[in-house]
């Protein structure tokens, strides 16, 4: 103990609560914690109408405000990262638009109107606009098992161009109403997991194509996978393997070399278009599409088609075209906002979550009238657009006019590309989704993490992409409710030769002293942990009376509670420390309470248990706490036995 | 500042890294700190095999623990005991099973069966087993909607049967898997809020019988109930309304009495029968039958018949009784646990809340098995136990018996009892649940428990029980969420003449020092928080530096983040710290960290965090770390301008 051990007890510090707030005024900050955590509007303050008037429109249409400052300079960056990530688009929009089971022109006209709109309303400079590969292979999960792609391709396309609707209207709304939180929900390690798990089950797919099957199973989940590709042996092409192959290498080639020397990431850029332009001259020159190979055929020129009257409001499927869209419009949402925030936290400037979602619901929305299925913000095309120099979302523009251009020209050089390598230019793209190295990472750091990104990994591979998401929200779900439901309670000890109390399994050197149990409840108190709480507190002062009663003659005679931990308390965990209070006078013992917060106090006070635990045994600090017991014990050694009845008199 | 301003650095305590713990160690506390918080196996420990047997089969059939200890003494206060609760048993039984929508007879069968099963299961000494209103309630709400009781009696019972077995099960393998801890998640606040608002729906179906009247709504909503009820002014039977009111009054008039004596107890408890015995009197003489006052007419006398045939398991409702099943189960389940508790705190002994839903579980599959429909512990009766001064569960044999006796000799006693007693009785039972004390002293402590309590009111009594338990669900759960979501972050300052730092909001006289920014997060930090606290911290830094901008020529150097209260991270979290040095770094600011605890020490050891922020810059208390950051500040001035990066050279 410190060298204040008997110091009188009047000299303590004393526990303040808090000073009292109006209602109105306290509802209004806990409101705009929870729905403005990041202050929209501190830029508003104290400005005039019309300058508010523009800042208002600003908010909501970024490009207002950056516009005015956009130089030469800028465009020049921008157009050369534009053209980067046209090159990619192309290849990519087609590829991923058959993973979803559509006519591949859908993915270029996806590559069209949505970057235009992102530009208008996004906040991230560096995000480029495009179709992703999860959703996409899990709009044809979730929806091929009811409408038939090809058996009912005009309905399935409806149904898709309607869940893409839903898709952002969910997205618009969650932003709007500012519940952006809802995304946090999804883990880090869920989203390893699940990524991981879908691009293996993505890449697995791919198998039909490299080996040119015909044939081909529904379902994802390897062991399917694997059986539908093992019994057909005798179907597989080899010019189709060979070709594959071949591709698979120069993708992966060039993905090496650009990594080894990142000026040449232009390279593994520009890899998915040479690839395509190498595979469709080797196609027409050596006729291989008579040969195993097949290829694209015929693609429709022209821009975007106008589809409201194709969204299928009244179709018996809009309940599945709403499940399809909520489900993958978040999944479109938390990779789009995680690309957005990891970019902007590299070049240091600030996204707004709510305004992302918002921009990301009315770009869906625009894209579901104008023939665009689900788009995003892929991570693999921004990371590009960002290496290529981008200096703002004009890149999203320029691309938008190069995929216009090819719409409008460029479609019949498509007609002789082989699926192989759009199947290739999958693959190449999502095993860099498989991120091994995040997975060794948790499992380093936290193995209940690395379980949750285990078990959702599992569950995509071997069960299907929606077993995995349920795996995986659902085992998050159980961790908050651990989290919560099961708070850490420590031992506390005296530091030698310092007046701090810490906990004995981080340090292992703190004492405790004999007599007085120190305990720490380490997260807030409310209805879902009060009950247990009472119970482990109980448990610990068992424990601690078995321990005494079989080592020393020492009795326990005070528990003092420390409370900084507890950030804040609900009526029940109020009742709680009241049970605690009146266990503990029914077993003899003297709660005390240690450097309780301001809602502990202000909870208290109002609940009178301030009264009845007794200002005298609320110390502002553990190690006051620990000293006025300490002084108690002894004052009592050398007076004899008194009743412990007299204990609180005496202190006053 | 305290004394210690300029203290050279060196001399600081020391924040450890926890020593490792093997993995499967730490896995099992954690284990058990999550399934077994109350540790039952502690009494097992160092004890021979065979007295380990013994204490196991007395852990899960506990009267083989207590009845060696049984002594006639307790035996006389028992057998008063039940006697009493069985004259309240006898006309609740039939009350509460009209309730249901069931046959008076099912009423008694439940309380013979399902009280002997827990006497020997059960470990509350208080608890008195029967039907409970508000789910028998919600059985004839959630079943009558599908299958009429009185078009299809028959399968009406089964499937009440059915739902009973289901709620046993869930209720028994909640207790087996040790998930009690979900009913936790039930907060007091809903459960006062749902509770009183049942009763409140259960009195206004009472009207139909004290009025007389045959037609009725089959909606429980206030606004439905009124209307029925006034559009049939003309139907109202006075004889019917006489009585009720009469029986009423006595009713209310004994409770009022035994409340002010509390000796007269048993005048209250004996109350119902009472009116039972004089109302069939009343009818049995005056022939009031025949005028408008409805009887419950013939009850079947003999013991329950078996019932395990009945359970209609390939019936097409049976996604409908196991939906009813668990529901009802839940409800019932959180009132049985709640009032065993609160009685066992009351006589200072522990119950095993998992063990006593294996005992309602086991309890209401035998009950589904002998025509018993769902049981648990009543509030109300157990209080009468509780008066009455029972000492062990062998009251509830006693009352058992009593009904056995009721059952076999006394049942055609009962053709003759008006139903507007038995409305009375439930009507002055019920009153008693709605707490508006409860909610009064809710809504002084805390607005938001409040709000949570009288929306679930408000739900049950202008919507429906399920609309009431919906909202009240989704209301805790939502309160969960932002609890989560939503972490308090406070800003801290020096307590004059103290080394202690606090929240300003509290210590309203706590001063910060220029130059440093003191927060504290004030909860456990993970995923479903992180990026909250991350965009939280930039704007307090944000804050900070705009009011010293325009106040002082000070600039902000320093942020010392307090983690005292961070009890847990995941790797979230971990990677929000990071983020938020980066951040830092590049503002020119120095991040400083206070007093982390074992698990945060752990994880920013594994993930060599410690290096990037430097040893240097982690404080064991925020007063070491504000000392030595003003220790900085202040050579900085004596020494003129240095470059921020220099800053942690200096330090080592």
């Amino acid at each position: 103990m410190g060298n204040a051990d008997f110091q009188p007890p009047q000299q303590y510090g004393r526990v303040e609560v808090p000073p009292p707030k109006p209602f109105f005024k306290s509802l209004a900050v806990s409101v705009k914690e929870t729905l403005f955590p990041d202050d929209p509007f501190r830029q508003f303050k104290d400005q005039p109408f019309s300058k508010k008037c523009v800042l208002g429109l600003q908010y909501f249409v970024p490009i207002l405000e950056w516009a005015p400052r956009y130089t030469f300079e800028f465009f020049k960056a921008d157009l050369v990262a534009g053209i980067t990530i046209a090159s990619l688009a192309v290849p990519q929009g087609i590829s991923y638009a058959r993973l979803a089971s559509l006519p591949p022109i859908i993915g270029l006209y996806s590559s069209f109107v949505p970057p235009l709109i992102y530009a208008l309303l996004g906040s991230s400079k560096d995000l480029a606009v495009g179709t992703i590969a999860v959703p996409s292979l899990l709009i044809s999960a979730m929806m091929g098992k009811e409408v038939h792609p090809a058996e009912n391709p005009k309905l399935y396309v409806q149904l898709v161009l309607t869940a893409t609707f839903f898709a952002g209207v969910f997205q618009a709304s969650l932003g709007l109403l500012r519940l952006g939180f809802i995304v946090d929900f999804l883990s880090h390690a869920t989203i390893v997991g699940f990524m991981g798990g879908a691009a293996t089950v993505v890449c697995l797919q791919q198998l039909k194509g490299i080996l040119g099957l015909v044939h081909f199973t529904h379902e994802t989940d390897v062991i399917s996978v694997m059986r539908s590709i093992f019994t057909q042996v005798h179907q597989w092409r080899w010019e189709s393997g060979v070709l594959g192959c071949c591709f698979l290498l120069y993708l992966f080639t060039t993905k090496y070399f650009s990594k080894k020397k990142p000026v040449f990431f232009w390279i593994n850029a520009m890899a998915p278009l040479t690839s395509v332009i190498l595979g469709s001259v080797l196609v027409y020159v050596t006729h291989a599409e008579n040969h195993g190979v097949e290829v694209i055929g015929h693609l429709k020129k022209g821009l975007n088609p106008p589809s409201l009257s194709e969204l299928a409001f009244g179709s018996p499927y809009l309940m599945l075209a709403l499940k399809t869209g909520v489900i993958t419009g978040v999944i479109a949402l938390a990779e789009g906002v995680a690309v957005g925030r990891s970019f902007a936290s590299f070049k240091n400037y600030q996204i707004d979550g709510n305004k992302e979602m918002i921009a990301f619901g009315m770009m869906n929305i625009a894209g579901s009238c104008t023939s665009c299925y689900l788009t995003s913000g892929p991570f693999s095309r921004s990371a590009v657009n960002f290496n290529a120099g981008c200096k703002t979302a004009v890149s999203n523009i320029v691309m938008a006019a190069a995929v216009m251009i090819t719409l409008l020209f460029l479609t019949p050089l498509f007609h002789y590309t082989p699926l192989v390598v759009l199947s290739a230019i999958i693959i190449a793209a999502m095993i860099g989704l498989i991120d091994y190295e995040a997975a060794i990472h948790l499992s380093k750091i936290d193995k209940f993490d690395f379980a949750v990104c285990i078990s959702a990994y599992i569950g995509v591979v071997f069960g299907s992409v929606e077993i995995g998401l349920v795996i995986a929200v659902a085992i998050s779900l159980l961790r908050v409710i651990l989290f919560i439901a099961r708070p850490r309670t420590t031992l506390l000890g005296n530091i030698p030769n310092s007046m701090a109390y810490r906990s004995i399994d981080q340090y292992p050197a703190a004492i405790n002293v004999p007599g007085i149990l120190i305990l720490r409840i380490e997260a807030p108190v409310y209805f879902a942990n009060a009950s247990y709480l009472r119970e482990r507190i109980t448990r610990w002062i068992d424990e601690e009376e078995d321990k005494l009663k079989s080592s020393t003659d020492v009795e326990l005679q005070y528990v003092i509670l420390d409370l900084s931990a507890v950030g804040t308390i609900d009526t029940s965990g109020v009742s709680m420390i009241e049970e605690v209070k009146k266990n503990m006078d029914r077993r003899c013992l003297q709660l005390v309470l240690a450097n309780p917060g301001s809602e502990v106090m202000k909870k208290l006070d109002k609940s009178d248990l301030i009264e009845k635990i007794g200002k005298e045994w609320i110390f502002l600090t553990v190690a006051e706490a620990a000293c006025a017991c300490n002084y108690m014990l002894h004052s009592y050694k050398q007076k004899g036995k008194i009743t412990e009845n007299n204990s609180s008199d005496q202190m006053v």
